[in-house]
């Protein structure tokens, strides 16, 4: 079995000052491999990388069109977003046309990542509600098929019919059986797989038609709606959001906690999921805009791309301090 | 040469995560090596973790003594605080009795950590000054030796007798020429070192005697300030402020940016450096909190261990989700 290969170092002075290892795999839409570095049989869990797996029930089971869900919408079910008011907004128009309000979520609350939402509600005097979570917009989807299959309302318990069909779908796209599930931090089940399942899957996605089967007509809308609104899926200043425009729509991205980081390449029909050992958010973003640039759907001098790759580090007073770059022998 | 190895993990659902590596070190007041694991020769920078070194020539230059210092004001010399009103206070005190102002630091600005100085700030439409920068009091150190050697405002140049003094200091300490040096977070040089390097000056610390060589008592007094002083070196809810408390006065240890963390423990004479090879302060902070218990001087079941080593992962709504804990053959 293959370790976690070095990926991504931080230089300060001349000199290396930390190291981030990882798994990466690219597949095709027919699941095989075209490149691989680390371990691609290593165990991981997606965390919210696989937000749209867990989209894709609400698609097929016709839930998303009875409720009349449009591509924003959609890709906000696939997001890890910001809490600005252009996400919280949507998702309280959301839960009000199910008829539902925010204790129905089951996401807990946090802190917006947005600053003028936090000033905000610093300034107001309020706390945030399960609306901020970043995982709203997925519990808004969640929320939806749950009324749709007339379920009851604990729908991130293991056993409601919500989590029973993501867990179904999930082996399906992944190939494979899951090895066990987490629970995340928005409380829903994360279901593990291997690195290359979940690349497997992303080049499902990438490669789906749009007249497809039910199933590619599903996974079609779902990457190309997350392209499509790259500020719902994260926010201003985030990764998924920046890179996503850098691209121009063309390709769908993810990131998911504990330095997890997919890709879906239509143009090309490949899928990308890389993995950082250690969990670090910085490593991963770096990695995948490595692969990008690599794949050639990204422009290494893009700003966007150099905020995180070959990346100059810049302290409180503005002086340059180091690079984020790869490692040799990495990409 | 030795490789990184495995030191913490994150266990989520019953199976691993994500992982940490890195380097440890404990060596006694003479040097010599008690223990190791990973590669004792791995070139760091100790960042934060060396303030205590950087404020040497402070003490053995008498500039110490000579505005009066207390231990409070070591301490803070010392600390990366949060930015609370204990730490600010303190700072804008010490400015003022060297006749200087906020515009004489050479840190930059950044939000203060704190949770109620930050929604303060907010509050009061007011932005964060250099004050709330963690390096504050380090800052205060160097401007207090600055003006006992009439040496010139920009204080935080290589060239500058404050830096090429604690160059000196450093070197001797470590009993090594250093690889070069970084610019820290806050501007100032930050020399490398082995991670032996580091432990051995932190044995040295811990074993000077009160009563010897005037760099011995520098040691003493700067070890016994921090120890006595936990919340000036951190604040609360922090690692360093939590761990000296559930130690009760008894040792000494600091932070460092990128997943440094020291320890002095004078009653064994021992000193303990460690470096994460990713970066990851939640795995600097587990990984000595491990070596604490080890060295029998920090308690297993303290809650301020058990918020770091065995710790329980928790989401938004209080679920347990993990586990975060040392890696098997670590310790």
């Amino acid at each position: 079995m293959t370790s976690a290969v070095a990926m991504v170092e931080l230089w300060r002075g001349g000199l290396l000052e930390s190291t981030h290892r990882g798994h990466a795999v690219i597949c095709n839409g027919d699941g095989e491999v075209i490149e691989a570095w680390g371990n691609p049989a290593q165990i991981i869990f997606p965390r919210s990388s696989c937000k749209i797996i867990q989209a894709l029930p609400l698609m097929e089971s016709g839930a998303a069109a009875a409720a009349g869900l449009t591509d924003a919408q959609l890709a906000l079910a696939c997001a890890s977003h910001q809490g600005a008011a252009i996400h919280t907004g949507m998702v309280r128009d959301w839960l009000a046309n199910l008829g539902m309000s925010e204790p129905d979520l089951r996401c807990g609350s946090h802190e917006p990542y947005d600053r003028d939402a936090r000033n905000g509600l610093i300034l107001g005097h309020e706390e945030p509600c399960q609306i901020h979570n970043n995982c709203s917009g997925k519990h808004s989807g969640f929320l939806t098929l749950t009324r749709h299959l007339k379920a009851g309302p604990e729908y991130v318990e293991i056993d409601h019919p919500v989590q029973q069909a993501i867990r179904t779908a999930t082996e399906e796209v992944t190939g494979e059986a899951s090895a066990g599930y987490g629970i995340d931090g928005c409380s829903a089940p994360n279901f593990a797989m291997s690195v290359q399942g979940l690349a497997q899957a992303m080049g499902a996605f990438a490669a789906a038609r749009e007249t497809g089967s039910l199933r590619e007509r599903a996974m079609h809308r779902l990457a190309h709606a997350m392209a499509a609104h790259p500020a719902l899926v994260a926010g201003e200043g985030r990764a998924c959001t920046e890179l996503m425009r850098a691209m121009d729509g063309r390709v769908a991205i993810k990131t998911g906690a504990e330095a997890v980081f997919v890709a879906m390449i239509p143009e090309q029909g490949i899928g990308i999921a890389l993995k950082i050992e250690d969990g670090s958010s910085r490593a991963a973003e770096a990695a995948i805009a490595a692969l990008l640039v690599r794949r050639g759907v990204l422009d290494a001098q893009h700003p966007a791309t150099r905020k995180r790759l070959n990346a100059v580090q810049r302290n409180w007073r503005g002086r340059e301090t180091g690079i984020l770059c790869t490692a040799a022998g990495f990409v």
